[in-house]
């Protein structure tokens, strides 16, 4: 085992969980002042959780050997066991020598902000116990079993792992598909379930934007821990991958900027943050595997197309109320895609997209995986959400949410500031 | 001197300092609009008066050679003599391995936090100067004993060290004893010297939740730095207090809130951002005992009794006003015991606590450890806040408490937002 | 390569990161209501377009071998090439034995930190274009030859660095002159140029005291990361190096309340947030040089005097909105000669000063840089702001700043509470 990896590995995971209060702030600054609290408690709610849930069984759906490279075995690390040695002082198991344990508070990180993502499509109207067994369940039925269709190996930690990452071999390096597609379409689903809530159509009414450019700053910090600690070792790759998020984040503001410009003739507070979030969402994917130059690419494009995408639940009326679909699941897309497009063979990853004389080869596995991904996220999540909604129901009353649900669900105002 | 180690406590520095703001937000958005400056200016005042005083002698009082188990040898690093060679390049003596300078930084920021948590009793009222007072002379005479007590262990920085960590052998991995235990008894002594403010009694009314759910938010994530790096080593073993230290977080968070919903039929923000922050300070002694799943219990039950202990100030009338003994003193007693009770040998501190076949032996230690660093913390810091009172006054006048602190005292309201 | 280096270097870029809200915060907590979204805008967009530069020719010019130590060839690293291998998986060199993507990426975010730090003089009027076309050309014309002055060493990167670092032989461990100095004296230009707000005289008018306390926070947290990573190895040196930031930040808050209390009778929370920074300001280039006792010295030695020389602007009438003078040139300065009084043979860097019986050798050296990079970062920055405001114009107009930056320029105002 070697220390500077353990020592990197350690303080991603601080990194890690500073995206979730980065990701309560960037949510819960963009929604009115009278579901703030809510938004940025469904970010909380979700991790604890979808966290509990990981260390029972969730790690073992996830890198249990594989059934049919569907799913993880649940037993196999059932109750953590495994994940430490009897006698409590060493691992049983590393995983390419890192520690069984830290690896899989590492991964526990990113299901929890996957869920948490989901968030966004939900503001302002969804009753919180609904939301938390939603969490909970969209957690056993999609994101354990597609995690481990992306993100397990074959011989990593078990001998047999998932379909995407072996059978098919699409590259995602830190989650496009697993982590941003997932949650893009699970809240495609969820807005077109919950409905629209009360204000759709009036515009954003962000309530602080001072705290979305904060949660937003907390995120790109932390999303390094997300994209380099996916190297799982404290090495150039992991350099690597920190530079093409750096790079496609600072391009992605500077096109989301100039798409607001021509579109409105001003720039915004809100567009900066967003900006951001698209570039990060993107290089997801492909930090990997697109060179520097091939990274600020990656962060035009996903600055310039998603500010478009944004526009889309206007046009088919679903109610993503802070853009989950525009920025996750498009940029998910972007990202997963473009790695068959520009990838490149002088990175670390070294695989050939389309433009740089890879053939269509990766990028057909690419669009197969993002597309898979999509549609079961998409019909699962649709599935559990209508589940829900015929049982316990998923929306809060129409005078609840007039009265605003931070008051009338959980009587926690965000402000009292007389 | 392991690189990786030394990369990890570098990176530790980082994390700790995050607590910083952290505190100052968890504190500064739970109290009133006219106080949140004062509250917040109280973490950044302690935390440089103890910095000081931690360098030029702190260090000295607690890891200097003991003086019958009781405090170290006050000259011995002197003004930081002996924390680094006369050649400046390397240090003269190392702490298993690392470099001692590096060891003082980072007990330098445990002091300094353990004295800032004080400050959540005394919101609204108290004149900035008596606290900047109370908090040197609190740190000297409580905390550099308690602490030399707890954390210094014979034979690692001196040959002697402190009678609870040597004699006793009550175990504290990273501080619900010296930590969270001493800060919450003095809390309550200086509530109940300070007296009630002109508001107790009417219910808490935080200004703004989002400030607070981002306080916890990064007190979460720097707190893996004070837990997982007491291990002092980049290893699995401060993987797994980290671990753990998640797990009760998660699992404290479920249960405030589900305590909340059982109470008063609501869930709020302030619960959510509370039930962390009681499953991080249960999980502070016991991190390195209980297995993942004995972690979810502590989180469990941390989550449970801390909202109800917070009740006890309206019951016996002392005005710890943001429930630094319902989270702190109760949440590092229950942590502290449960050492005893679910310590497992399956951790990497391996001791059987009853529940698991290891009888009383270490829960009477622990007991206690727990009872003699309450008693000695509530009676000192009594004497401490008696004495500052009688001489220079603990109080703002009750015109400026009616005006509020932060415009009365500091000229320097919050917010100015028209 | 040394993976514990590595670990650390690659934590220190989520560090650094997190300077990015801390600076957007602490200075968008100190504008009026009406600028803050533009303040933070101004911090993010030139962090964007720095980026880019960097990555595209900018490491070339600051570490590209030497054209007479003025600057660096422009083609040396030109479009991130020779920062990478061709087979991507491991660098063609290494700087000291670390990864030179890594390094590189470590000092693109000191230069967009740098130029952002301007942003505090031109609050609340000056064009969102301007801010970045400003933005590009001084990182390309300013930052990027003097940075090659005093951080391209002979031999580490390239075979000649610049004349600060090798022929005058001034010390600046972590960017005293290169940053604080350099983004002080651009602060004096551009605020002259730009002219008075209609609001200058009246006095700082701060609409979120917690933001700019939260920004400061964060700032502290990232700049172990700016001055421990300095060092550029997982070493004594790294702590030394926080270390003596720590103390020096403390001592500085300390000080400056000190001079509030004694000139006004109150202290302020902006005045702990000033405090802070004006520590860190002046550590930076000295934190290598002197003991930790002589921290201490450093850090009330700055934070007694910025808060005087934060008057400097009344008195001369240049609308220096948010103090960059006052506190980072006059910090910068501060740190720079400080080295040359106080520095000691018992430190990392081992240069003893004037105080120390080094006499005047060191003294003078610091001196000249400090003067060298005032007078050219001031004359260059002239030159550059005239130019704009003949061309494209600086400020917005008389309306929209009564009107408020946010919501006549942005249309994005940073609150909506209603």
């Amino acid at each position: 085992m070697d220390t500077g990896t353990t020592a990197l590995m350690l303080c991603c995971i601080i990194g890690l969980t500073l995206m979730i209060p980065g990701l309560a702030l960037f949510y819960g600054g963009m929604v009115s002042v009278k579901g703030s609290v809510n938004m940025m408690m469904m970010t909380y709610g979700a991790v604890a959780v979808v966290g509990i849930l990981w260390f029972v069984f969730g790690f073992s759906l996830v890198f249990g050997d594989s059934i049919g490279g569907i799913v993880g075995s649940p037993g196999d690390f059932f109750g953590s066991s495994g994940l430490y040695s009897g006698d409590g002082s060493t691992q049983q198991t590393s995983v390419n020598g890192l520690s069984i344990l830290l690896f899989s508070l590492f991964q526990a990180l990113f299901a929890c902000i996957t869920v948490a993502l989901i968030s966004g499509a939900a503001a302002d109207r969804m009753k919180f116990g609904a939301w938390m067994v939603f969490a909970g369940i969209w957690a056993v039925v999609v994101y354990f079993p597609v995690a481990h269709w992306v993100f397990s190996f074959d011989g990593t930690v078990s001998e047999k792992g998932g379909w995407i990452a072996n059978s098919l071999g699409a590259l995602d390096f830190a989650g496009g598909t697993a982590v941003h597609i997932n949650a893009g379409a699970a809240a495609l689903a969820l807005a077109i379930v919950l409905g629209k809530s009360r204000t759709f159509g009036q515009g954003p009414k962000p309530h602080s934007v001072p705290l979305t450019l904060l949660g937003a700053g907390l995120l790109w910090a932390g999303w390094y821990a997300f994209n380099g600690g996916s190297w799982l070792s404290a090495s150039d790759g992991s350099a690597f991958a920190m530079v093409t998020s750096f790079l496609a984040t600072c391009a992605a503001v500077l096109a989301w900027l100039a798409v607001e410009k021509l579109r409105s003739g001003h720039v915004s507070g809100i567009g900066a943050a967003s900006g951001a979030i698209a570039g990060l969402v993107a290089i997801t994917p492909s930090c990997g595997d697109v060179t520097p130059m091939g990274a600020i690419l990656v962060g035009l494009v996903a600055g310039a197309v998603c500010p478009l995408a944004v526009g889309l639940k206007d046009r088919f009326g679903y109610d993503d109320t802070l853009d989950v679909v525009g920025v996750h699941l498009v940029g998910g897309v972007i990202g997963t895609l473009m790695i068959g497009l520009v990838g490149s063979a002088d990175t670390v990853q070294g695989v050939a997209g389309l433009l740089y004389g890879g053939g269509v080869d990766q990028l057909w596995r690419q669009f197969v995986a993002a597309a898979v991904v999509l549609a079961y996220s998409f019909a699962v999540s649709l599935v559990i959400a209508l589940a829900l909604k015929a049982t316990m129901g998923l929306r809060i009353t129409p005078e609840a949410e007039e009265q605003g649900i931070d008051s009338s669900l959980h009587r926690d105002p965000a402000y009292e500031l007389i």
